[in-house]
């Protein structure tokens, strides 16, 4: 089984870090969490001059059995469909990172579609069709949820040799909020009922009818009821490639940019696993699916943006970037006290 | 005296831009603000297809005499020395001008201090050592008010027809939120206690000082209690000429950015004048000082950051710019339903 050597980044460097941000010409704690986000880069760098490179925006792609039971407003078909999208560069995150300057890569986790080869999808499939219907049986096998973990991780390590060291893990995967809720509920304890929201655009009878459906899987479960167990019985395979680059990434200290709903219980999930990825995580913003505020404030996150945005692929965390950027700019650029003989007041 | 013309953005275009923006291939709304923002941002350039070009953060610096009676953590030289830091690049807002590509014009409205000349600070000064204390007096006189007006408003004027469409406003004076909090009690009703804070840093016995001095201020006004009679009499320079300048960039059609609480008093002011300045206006951010939210809900103002800024000088503005580049760029470069044959699901 695949391993993670996840190390707390080294917290001796904090006194110097905050001795540099606190001589910048500015009343101390001005950049309030421009400051927090430049103190926990360098610490992840272990630098009083830390450096972005190459930031990458990996979507795992993938479908869901418990999709056949109309827990979206969305159908199946959509997941392909918008990975097309992805391929022609006109969805959503595609303008976020243009703008930005994310390289995208897609891959295909197992989707319910037959993509001819390109250049732009790398083919990780673990079951052609997605994975099975967790109200009836385990989305997944144990030797699926590995090769998941390890083809999640395999990506990263790519992306770190080509120079990367921030990265960004978006998901597309109709039905993939359905498996996030059970994540939730089962990790945290928080009733299923607080867990479930209305997806890509559930109405009310539609979000009943999704809790009723979830109700009855969690019923139905009869595992041990560990992080692996969850992972494996409710799914997804892009959900799980995403928590396998998450601990790569922390192994490889890479900052991380977490995205909405489903990548944040990734991360908690990962975080399960080994708590020390959490350090290397910045969280980019507080999406409007129920829950979601809700597993931030367990995992104690301070999401950078509230925008509204519910969109998933990785748009609220690329959205988030420039001012991971300023924090970093911040730290380098900006002139001391004692460089611009300004009158210290505090 | 001058005179602003502003028409309110025609809305007879409302219906087409929703209509661009829900066919966009995403779930209906998921991408939040950054929807309301393209939608705002099309009505005030009358197009479908809108564009953001060189833009320019004005920065109007001048001293207030009320700091003489230590209602500020900053002794009255801060002023200048920032100033200084504006034209050597080193200052907080300067790298973010730098990463989002605004120039920054830096105008001298009344600093205590003579500057060499250079090529980057425009000379506008008022008076030459600031305002009039207005514990005792008026700040200004009506003459130096109007002048003050006037030349906020040129500044715009030469930015616009440099190709400017999009401005932040920021500001540099010690002693300004004192008067932002006069403004904001009088224009508001709010009681003064929920309007005074911490400025640059002061202890909860300095926030008390700084409050009975400014009610003894208000105690001693015996004004006629309208919008202009309020900034004479309060000031400052700076402030003022914010005032003007946002009043010519919605006469332009301008895109506004409105930095912190006391460029968010200035637009209060400015929207007392004129209330068709508003939906010109896009409110940057939320920052830290006591009353910036109260001020925020009083204008229905949604600020996209609430990143705990309190550093003025537009930098709450401009960090917040790339998110409205996003709407921007989403409204123009998202592939629509059809254009990718997916199945439009709402």
């Amino acid at each position: 089984m695949i391993t993670f050597h996840i190390e707390k980044p080294d917290e001796k460097l904090v006194p110097e870090l905050e001795d540099k941000i606190n001589n910048l010409a500015k009343p101390k704690g001005s950049l309030g969490r421009l400051e927090e986000i430049a103190l926990q880069i360098g610490l992840i760098q272990q630098t009083l001059s830390p450096v972005l490179s190459n930031p990458v925006n990996v979507i795992y792609a993938a479908d869901h059995g418990i999709a056949d039971e109309g827990v979206s407003q969305s159908p199946k078909e959509i997941t392909h469909q918008v990975v097309y999208n992805f391929l022609n560069d006109g969805a959503g995150v595609c303008f976020l990172a243009r703008q930005h300057g994310f390289n995208i890569k897609i891959i295909d986790a197992g989707v319910d579609h037959e993509f001819s080869p390109n250049p732009k999808l790398t083919n990780k499939k673990i079951r052609a069709n997605g994975t099975r219907n967790f109200l009836h049986e385990a989305a997944m096998t144990t030797e699926e949820m590995e090769l998941a973990l390890q083809y999640g991780a395999d990506v990263v390590t790519d992306c770190y040799k080509e120079g990367c060291n921030v990265i960004s893990f978006g998901e597309m995967g109709i039905g993939n909020t359905s498996a996030s809720s059970m994540w939730m509920t089962c990790l945290t304890r928080i009733p299923l009922i607080d867990c479930v929201g209305a997806g890509s655009g559930l109405n009310t009878e539609g979000i009943k009818h999704k809790y009723n459906v979830l109700k009855e899987a969690l019923d139905n479960y009869k595992g041990d009821g560990s992080t692996s167990d969850i992972m494996r019985h409710f799914g997804g395979y892009e959900m799980v490639m995403a928590v396998g680059g998450m601990l790569r990434a922390a192994e490889l200290k890479m900052v991380i940019l977490i995205d909405g709903f489903i990548m944040t219980n990734c991360v908690l999930a990962a975080s399960r696993l080994h708590p020390e990825v959490l350090p290397y995580c910045i969280f980019g913003h507080c999406g409007d699916e129920t829950g979601h505020k809700r597993v931030l404030n367990f995992l104690k996150a301070k999401p950078l943006l509230d925008l509204g945005l519910r969109l998933g692929e990785g748009s609220g965390a690329v959205c988030a970037y420039p001012i991971v950027q300023s924090a970093v700019r911040m730290i380098n650029e900006m002139h001391s006290f004692q460089q611009e003989s300004i009158t210290k007041y505090f």
